[in-house]
């Protein structure tokens, strides 16, 4: 058994699954070498990992993960993700395939996650998000999962915008199956990545414990669609255990398929997003990627005061008027009425000839 | 011209525009019979009103209201809604047709507001969250225009409940006319209320008034559907003020139908609302009207701790196996995982024979 960290790490990955708290006080305190040593010697507890150690071949994983091109990475890495250093229970180690710097490339990211079972409106959503997003400069980060993860790593790949897979099994098994394609067009212009020692299954622990490396290495994670029971929304989870923001698509209240979305908007662990833009705004750093506010388009006769307002629907369009009618119209003071037909006229709402005052046709207005 | 409270108030209902600050001052500090008489003396800035002076005639206006069988209300009145004692501006009076009474009637009352423009997707909304408002006993309020409010009020319509139409203009005039049927309908099985004068125009500046009513009357208010620009957005501003709760209804972020409700709920001015039960959660007394929180169907897996989860995955569906093998395959101690094969056992998820466990069939699990 070789003793260091890199390798001791690599064996950790094989050895115990990603959120034993036991071995994460373990290596914690005394490193991963020692920890790896005393699962070998298997005193009390320890011992659960006896069958783990006799089958254990990290000369084999390594050989492995050469045959596709991943690499090993270890948090004393230049490439190592920052943002992973922050979160309770840390990977032992990371297996990589793909041309980026995972670093580098999760500096400025979004998880992009929903249902498996998304519509087509959801997976339109996650396809556009993710696009706007890359085009802006931001990874996304998703689980390569059917539906809404796999339209969002689309949506990126589709800009040639860089997205960030986060596999439950080995690095070299592309899961789901029919998603073998897309998983390996993203290790090929993008990233790949596991925790778990090449060869292991995806399990349903596994995905779990993934997902919080998906809501642990972004900025931030954004839910497009979600039913009630959704995985995504255990995503949310760690990504609000983890202090990151998160943001949650609405659809039609009559789709089951967005229910989980409007429960974590209503319960207010997440902020409603409906754009690329409203998504950086929430995640971004006060400041540098703030989003301007949506409003409609600006009208003159917007934020008249309240006598402007009136006089103005007092004036006809056609023939016009003459002042004493639109104070009895308005029940006005003249003077009042006077100094307001200035301000609108100034406006360019209403025109005066001999006078007598019309309103001002709109697309006259426009045409300005 | 005659001197009590309630001519004088008819009279202001004529003479004087809703939300006119000068003369709520006036009101309110010497009484509304002898506001009317500073008016009809005409000094000052009060000279205004001199065309609506010589043209009032409130014995005609109390005429115009006996032809549709409508009645004057004062706050003096026991019919008179107590929650328009609170609000900023109140009407000088209402005119109300209809068979209920007004106070009671807007009790438990909601406005439910949105864009005259609406979408086949909201008004279907706005018609089903009516009808489970009013099946609960839940006044709908609205304002009878085209789109949402029709939609809203014939909702409530259909199940028989209670619904409140609050007019712009005379409440003897329909307006829309093209909801000349719906407004008589209300007026025979709820109410149409208006706090201008008989034969009163519908105009831009009395909408706005109008919309403080509707919220002003109600205990919170629901947008359904609106754009940016809607003015149901004036009745969301107006119910903030008077300390009312708001709720939105969210749509797909494909259609701008509903980007006005998605930035109230961004503002944090609306609270996501996605049925009649959550309305009520939102608007109803604490404690009195809470609803159920929603949740997905409980499944027996659900909640299982980490290593139960583990011990079931590890347990096959078809050829069961035995003890050593689990604790292979999960790395846990036996002891752990003898221990959690119990608690599967007992919620009736794993099933031993023989020393050997297997997965029990959920479909025999639900035929329990």
């Amino acid at each position: 058994m070789r003793a260091d960290d890199r390798w001791a790490r690599a064996a950790l990955s094989r050895l115990v699954e990603p959120c034993d708290k036991e071995v994460h006080g373990l290596v914690e305190s005394v490193g991963a070498v020692e920890t790896v040593q005393r699962i070998h010697e298997g005193a009390g507890r320890l011992g659960r990992f006896a069958a783990r150690v006799a089958a254990l071949d990290t000369e084999r994983d390594l050989a492995i993960a050469a045959t596709v091109g991943a690499r090993l990475l270890v948090p004393s890495d230049e490439e190592w993700p920052e943002r992973l250093r922050e979160i309770a229970l840390p990977p032992w180690c990371l297996w990589v395939r793909g041309p980026l710097h995972l670093g580098e490339t999760v500096e400025r990211s979004v998880a992009v996650v929903g249902s498996r079972t998304a519509t087509s409106y959801g997976e339109q959503i996650a396809a556009e998000l993710a696009a706007g997003l890359a085009t802006r400069g931001w990874t996304v980060v998703s689980g390569a999962a059917f539906g809404i993860d796999g339209s969002a790593h689309r949506g990126a790949l589709a800009v040639d915008g860089p997205t960030v897979a986060v596999l439950a099994g080995g690095v070299e098994r592309p899961y789901p199956a029919a998603h073998a394609a897309l998983i390996n067009r993203i290790a090929a212009q993008g990233l790949v990545v596991s925790e778990v020692a090449p060869g292991s299954a995806p399990m349903r622990s596994r995905f779990l414990s993934r997902n919080r490396l998906i809501a642990g290495m972004t900025c931030g994670t954004v839910v497009v669609e979600a039913d009630l029971r959704s995985g995504s929304r255990n995503t949310v989870g760690h990504a609000t255990d983890a202090g990151r923001p998160v943001g949650a698509v609405p659809g039609p209240i009559t789709s089951m398929a967005s229910s989980g979305c409007h429960e974590e908007i209503r319960d207010g662990r997440a902020v409603l997003v409906t754009s690329a833009a409203e998504v950086i705004d929430l995640v971004g750093e006060i400041g540098a990627d703030a989003c301007e506010p949506l409003h409609g388009p600006v009208l003159p006769e917007d934020g008249l005061s309240l006598l402007d307002a009136a006089v103005l629907e007092a004036v006809p369009f056609r023939v016009g008027t003459d002042l004493d009618r639109l104070v009895v119209a308005t029940a006005q003071p003249a003077l009042g009425v006077r100094s307001a037909l200035g301000r609108l006229e100034r406006a360019g709402l209403v025109v005066e000839s001999e006078g007598r005052w019309r309103k001002r046709p709109a697309r006259l207005r426009s045409a300005d």
